[in-house]
């Protein structure tokens, strides 16, 4: 297919189509960043005129705890979507697509979480169930969306940076599977065993998660490198 | 016109402010990724203090899916103007107005998704089709706003990276008015037909679209480009 | 001063913190980005129940008005902001404050724009009144923090690129005047003639004069100077 | 631990992965955008059908100087962000970990805000007491997290740009304990005095704490640098 040829204007401009991955970067960080400060405004403000304000805000507590929950998630969603494009090189139009379908879950996770924090701060108890495990399907859906993305860029090597293990994206799989559990479990157990306990599962799976499986801080490797650097 | 004289300080800066298109892309990006994580926020919690929170959630299905084309839509966007600015060299005050026009019609598509929204989930069917037709007009209008950008390009070459033929934007007008049809065919459908039909066009334009006319794959041209790459 | 000695350690640090004018540009493009993009969720959607959605729709006109009038004074207020920046080389913290007096007068034109859609569209004319002043108050502010910010420069040229003429600050005050004064004859003119011409100033305002003192197009000089470029 | 071999490929990639504090910066920025911007949509818009818009909007005085407060505050923290970025060269987990913890706070500032701003506004003042008192407590956590934040640049220098002495975060921290004991004093003299006398607090302290500890201008040395600059 003529490797060696020099390139005509119309093919320089095809190729410089592919290579910029650092403009999805910004519209992914952009609508990471507002899905997650958004969260905040469906914690509701009561309203004050009775004079047991303090009340009002303490029986809120299974809405602030949806936030943090939301909060610590989409926040590892951050981090992961950080770490991944370190690796990443070209941006093709399948790996827009992915990206497309990962945002559109993690926008949407601020619904989900409002009708969490509406239901367990009212009465019904099968109201709290049904929310508890729509939420915890909607989380599902956002580590099934990197399940693909990741499954994208594993099939496509070429869009790595060189030295990028393709199989290192396998890794990451099995990581959305256990996500993907996670959530599953704690939907189940909303529903099954007590509202309260699939809260437990979507507060303390995102830390717990990112802790376990990357430790608070970096790697022996990367702490080496760094000291190597340092001393350079 | 004294092509050859070396330039005087405010020669430079003029030029220096025709050059700079990688902010209108920033602020371009981050309009279109607040527009687009906005729409989470029309989604109506249902106040469950009714023991149906199940029902109440699966009586909206109209809302998800008016949510669903308004993502897709301007995910659509977002992905023409990130192909559109990788051909844009300089820009200058005429396609900034152009811009700003096209951001306008973006940022004011979450108040017609909206009504379109609300009045699918209530029970009045002439509502219905005015809010499946001012959809629709919303809808086409973006589109409008891309010929108007697009004729700018065609027309002032000199804003083009070197080698982007002026015809290319010709091609997208042609896109654009596509684009229009599709919208207009969609309102009429929900006004003469039934508001739900209106809805799947909505919902199955943006991505049908996109596919048809671009593939979800890359040109063959980019394939190999990128398989050069690798092989250099 | 010494001002041969080489730097120290301490000294480098400091002028780096002086040197980076990009991310007070990203940090206000986004801000901008934002208000812009927050005027559509003020747009009341119509509750639909009775079957005269149109109507509804229809009757909200003064509101789409108030809505366009403040899309295109923050759209104006970036270009401008844009066009500032081109002439800034170093950023330090009287400016940073001068910023943020402009980000704030920027960021709270959403609330008397939803105050004026709101008294436009109910029915008691004193109200309306009250709503334009208002109005016509906030934005005589946001031309006021734009003095505030081109006074700044004016006084600090170092700030500048090499080559701009502090003096040109000037002029551009003489246009905030301008804008002041076309903001406080809006209000009076909709307090003492009739809302409804003060919101003919507010749309109208904003494009008219962003094209009578610039122009749509740029000036003969850049048009020459792109034209050598091309050459070139 | 052989610091001089070559890096290996997955070493570089690592490497790679520490070194980009821009990506951080940028979505640290949304974040503090996008919740300063969203302070606005907390001022309640005055029913206006009753023709007397102008005392409602007179009489919602403490919710401007609440959102005046919050916008200070958030103010203060993007440019205390800003100048400590410029001290960092890498970005590692803990950091990261560190800066989720922070934008979470900042991020959350926008409820205690409208509690306050609600409880003002309304007429009760044991609620006013209390949401003073809730105010001053998220306020105060928000600067405990930029004592964790900084505290733990302290005691990883290797990640800070060369010649930035590490003992500057101490003095941050010192700092960071002023903002603390300024709210918690604030909350109780809410609480024990008047509501009025900590929104007082809330108001003024932000700018009063930035100017006393930083000064309005830049210090002498900056400046000195900057003459030198321009004299080169």
């Amino acid at each position: 297919v003529a490797l060696d040829e020099p390139l005509t204007g119309e093919e320089e401009e095809e190729v410089a189509r592919l290579t910029d991955s650092q403009r999805l970067e910004y519209f992914s960080d952009a609508v990471l960043a507002i899905a997650i400060t958004l969260l905040v405004i469906e914690l509701k403000i009561p309203d004050p005129h009775r004079g047991r304000l303090l009340d009002q805000l303490v029986e809120q507590w299974p809405s602030y705890l949806a936030y943090i929950a939301s909060f610590g998630y989409l926040g590892v969603i951050w981090l992961n979507h950080h770490a991944v494009f370190t690796r990443i090189k070209h941006v093709d139009r399948g790996l827009k697509w992915a990206s497309m379908g990962l945002l559109f879950t993690a926008a949407t996770l601020p619904f989900p979480t409002a009708v969490l924090s509406e239901a367990l701060t009212a009465n019904d108890l099968s109201d709290k169930e049904v929310a508890a495990g729509f939420y915890a399907l909607m989380a599902a859906l956002l580590c099934f969306s990197w399940l693909v993305f990741w499954g994208y860029l594993r099939t496509h090597p070429r869009l790595l940076e060189p030295g990028v293990d393709p199989e290192f994206f396998r890794d990451e799989q099995v990581r959305g599977w256990i996500g993907i559990a996670l959530y599953v479990t704690g939907g189940l157990l909303g529903i099954f065993v007590h509202p309260y306990v699939a809260l437990a599962v979507f507060v303390l799976g995102p830390p717990f998660y990112a802790v376990t499986s990357e430790g608070l801080r970096d790697s022996p490797l990367a702490d080496r490198l760094l000291r190597r650097r340092v001393a350079a």
